[in-house]
């Protein structure tokens, strides 16, 4: 591995894109250790820096040896906010814990921030961009490589954290977490990424709400407008580790099985490795993943592509290409799956016969932004509880 | 908390059981770790804990953390079998862990071992019984707070592992990972479970191979022996997080899914409670997780049963019960899910539509100890393996 | 195909089965003249052969055509008990009518009687005894070749059918609706089949209510017990054409989707070659179809045994075996399909992604003869239905 | 019902729609009569309306007695190019048994044609237009009441049959066996439906190919654009019966499943009166059915829409509405099957849970007319069999 350390004495994010580099990017944060038992789901926000740091520091390890040339920092919704006072200390740690854990291997730490809560019903730019730059403060304070603006559902408000982003002079990434639907207001995937090319970002793609196959047939859409505009950006895909054939435009959210019920979902490693193949033939370089993505999903991406990049991954030494590890299984038939074929056509079970293979998505007619979607400023009452018990009830025959 | 650190200051595990407490076991560790990085596939072999203790640290933490009180040595199948030299530095290493792990909780530390590789083709009594003494050793000298026997197939050398272990005057347990169709000789859960009640064991049950609902099927069958027999015992079950409606007796080894393939299989947390409220209604006291079991799992266990036990795991900081979490989320179809009702009744979606929901199990017609099923010493041939290759073609047809 | 015409020209049922003959039964009369409009679901009485003997008519000459042996009366629950006065007409007319397409074929003509409704509640052997000897009357004054009592639930009702019908000196077949575990008084298979022979049945097996699988594993049962009382006598099938491997002891009817949901578990062709084939191993002579079976799955069966039998049936002039018709098709991938192996290894989808692919069976808990379980005299009442729709409701969570 | 037997005395098909009438069309021919032995798979041809006329009189019967308004004749394929001389033969005696039949109720008599086998190599218009016009001469002769050309791939053959169709002065229907992806040669369905109405039809619309829904989706572009072009037509859907989500724009027949493994695609009939209402409200008035369609299925849409029409048909004699007519089946569990909420919201089973719910067309990457494609004159030898095999198991990795 590369000697570490010093901020800004590896190459840097456009250095590798540009020279043709293949950047793998990391996995997912807020679900993982929130089945490790260090994120709240329904806040989902990361207060973990600071409490449990083992835990973090641990997974950005894991990532770290599984390939992963970015450390994001763990800040997902990190703002005032959401997290009230407490959320510059989240982020100052994040930081940290990102820098340290880069520093054990090839990788640049990115500093990232989301679209807020308030803009669905408040769209004031002014507020909105006030929050991006307080969190920006921060990383460059704590000299981050770069910056990612990711999971927006509105190109409006990314375009606006794009703006923001640019004043540090740090490469800004912008990533949408959309489908080929494009986003809530309807602007077609193409016309986003125009968009964000023209308001600096230098890469940019999706991120989150669906799997692997959908998100890059918006890259794809995303690729194509760019060209067709003569502009230039580098293609960055953090998709969702779940398959979700089902999705309406609003992405897994909206699936009855979020959050708590995704596990069949899962995708495999095999899986994983189709996917990093299909994207790099797209011409995406940056390739990581979102919810869902376990460190085991990224060394597959690694693994696929170690051919172009030359070098496997230190979690390798952990792992046989294709299976091979079985080949030392006292059963023939196990010993038989050590090979590539098998488990690029073998369709696995679900082992659940009670259950349908794709659901419909909740939505209950409104897909975009009413009185009905604002934030919640308290915890449901026990009678509104009960009229949405009621209308699911009802929704769902 | 319980104050923690001194060994043998806790209440050990017998004193537990028989005052009707629940004590909640670990999870999984191979497969967890080989998804994290740590150990490799095939092998299945525990020098994480010497190569990567921060990583196996983490991991008894989060478990402690989700509400176990049993923290196992990470030594599955480190023996001078399968690790040579290697192995006493592994034992060790691994009882240091899980000791200083349970210090910061109220947990026990169990010394594992399990079957040897050489039982099927050799059934060499003496030189079983001195791998299992040689690992026993180092469980004395490291001073765990009881024993546990697991994953045997065989009735024959579990009742070995027990005459074994109850040499060192600690309490033991015995785990067998067989079905209700009993072990591989043929023999039935409960005679299994007379046996190794009559050798010693005071705590009895399965791990591994079968999911939660076949296995307490087969606890069941061993509970109702033993009260035929007027024999006592603690009951113990350690399923998988699997779901395996279609094993056969030989378990998920034989699904075609095993081990790269089976996410489609895990179960929920919701799925673990009902496992949890199942197992305690038949009895079971010792209740804990194999193969599959993350720590949300285990966490699940220890909220089910919150109301017998008086207490929360430190975990559930960090969790809403049934969901409720999402009562304030921005959407009111996911504020919806907030609620007992709609996460027992849903009948979540693989996303899989072009998959089938059960598999048929390999086996190739030998069940049993044959030729073919002797432990590789060395890697299948190229050879060897086009054969395999084309026998599995057939097979499958 | 032989010379027709005259009732008792032609080989007995038994002289046939005697001299290793295979025998092949007819298929579904009720489930498939509701689906063509003549019969009414719930009530399930076969008026049709008077209201419509055209229609009756023409599936007779179909399933002659396929192949089948037994023109069977279209005379299921036509006995004074269901039918009122209208029952010794419809019985006549479904004689006249069986016996008309006969004699265009080598088919023998069968009278069936099967279970009553009253004997669930009023287990009065003289009134039920009594309501199968009118049906033999007319069956003796039509001179039909042989008896079958089929369809019965409980061994008991059974034995006493046999007892009646062999009073006429004619061969009585007596096959149950039962499963693997028994009569729904719990009397085992193999017990059910010792008992029919010794009240002098000399063809026994099942009908209806499972699919083939399952009612091979339950004539298995039969031919055991038989073998081990050394009793003998001829084995007979008529299962479903529906897949049931979610079943419990009750059969179909317990499905949720009872009647009117059960098209995607139709069997395939190859299902049924397939069925036939193993019925044929197992020792069965007699192999025909009950619910669901169409003239192609009879087809199936006698294309099936062709090799056997030595010849094939009159519609295989419209059938390539194993799909072979479509070695002409303009699209080579079709032309593929033009062979055994394709369509014997195929996993056919179902097309209904948001489906599972098992259900649980209703039952409410009760599986015997209850008061909820009487025959209704009057239409269930709305208040009546209200209430079971609640509880319908309470039960599916 | 109407008092019949004159042709003409009843109102043609034009008054019918033209006055708002809903005219339900007649279901499956081919499929229905190969299942019970009269039409051989692969050919497809009719000559069962010579060899067998009574099963085709009776399955025409059985769809008027659903409530069917369109005796189609039983013509498909019918022409010189696939039946050689016997054509003539076969069209004049399928009008015979369409005109005997309509005569005993209210129904008209359509002479139908489809596409041919020569359109896809040879475009020779003047022999396409030949083989049309010969097949209408027997439709004049024997007095049909209006025309129907279905079944077509390709717009510009479609074309070709309505202009030598209106030549005879009777009302044309034409309908495209395409999906929302248009036609074969990528003509949108809103431009095939302009052609066609320009070429002198007054009813348009699709049929077979597709499923239901997918259908309605197409004649609703279908109607926006003949709305947009202020042309004016009467519509008209006659889809499969079978669910066919995984279809590409080449239909059912490239499903792996064509033709002998559709049982677990057929709809039920609560799906055909879903389909009904939708396709009333979309304002398509003539509603049928193509393969798949059994008269339980035609009676589903004349029940749907009773209320707007007016009356049921004569086969809801044996039917309960929403399956009414189990509220007195003595299982208080079946009785509660009794009503609309009930068959609405079930979700049923496959019976198959080793099988996917959908499957991957085949193609090979040939969708458009290649010399792969044509019509084979000889049955492919067992030379190209074998390459054709080795072609189907290379695709399907």
């Amino acid at each position: 591995m590369a000697p570490a350390g010093r901020p800004g004495a590896k190459k840097g994010i456009l250095e590798r894109l540009e020279s043709g580099e293949v950047v793998i990017g990391d996995g997912s944060f807020l679900i993982t250790l929130e089945k490790r038992g260090y994120v709240k789901a329904g806040l989902w926000t990361p207060e973990a820096v600071i409490e449990h740091p083992d835990a973090v520091r641990q997974l950005h390890m894991e990532f770290l040896r599984a390939g992963s040339n970015v450390m994001q920092t763990f800040t997902f919704s990190a703002s005032e906010d959401n997290m009230e006072s407490k959320w510059e200390d989240v982020n100052a740690a994040a930081c940290d814990l990102a820098r340290e854990v880069a520093g054990k291997g090839d990788a640049l730490v990115a500093g990232g921030i989301c679209q807020t809560s308030i803009y669905k019903y408040h769209k004031d730019e002014t507020r909105i961009k006030k929050l991006f730059r307080q969190q920006l403060e921060v990383f460059a304070w704590k000299k981050v490589d770069f910056l990612i603006a990711e999971y927006f559902e509105h190109v409006e408000e990314a375009v606006w954290a794009v703006e923001t982003l640019i004043a540090s002079g740090k490469p800004v990434a912008a990533t949408m977490c959309i489908g080929p639907e494009g986003d809530l207001h309807g602007v077609p995937p193409g016309e986003c990424a125009v968009r964000l090319v023209k308001a600096g970002a230098s890469i940019i793609g999706v991120n989150c709400h669906f799997d692997p196959t959908i998100s890059l047939q918006t890259v794809k859409l995303m690729k194509e407008a760019l060209e067709a505009a003569r502009l230039k950006a580098h293609l960055m895909s953090q998709p969702l580790a779940y398959h979700t054939p089902d999705c309406n435009k609003q992405g897994f959210i909206d699936l009855p099985e979020f959050p708590f019920g995704l596990e069949p979902r899962v995708a495999t490693r095999w899986d994983i490795q189709k996917y990093a193949r299909e994207a790099y033939n797209l011409g995406v370089r940056y390739i990581g993943g979102c919810c869902g993505f376990e460190p085991y999903h990224i060394r597959a991406i690694a693994e696929e592509l170690a051919p172009e990049r030359g070098f496997l991954p230190p979690a390798s030494e952990k792992h046989g290409s294709w299976g091979s590890g079985l080949d030392m299984h006292t059963k023939p038939w196990v010993r038989a799956r050590a090979r590539k074929e098998y488990w690029e056509n073998l369709r696995i079970a679900s082992g659940r016969p009670y259950n349908p293979s794709m659901s419909k998505p909740d939505g209950w007619g409104v897909t975009k932004g009413t009185a009905e979607l604002m934030q919640q400023k308290e915890a449901t009452t026990e009678q509104q509880l009960k009229e949405l018990f009621e209308k699911q009830k009802f929704k769902s025959q």
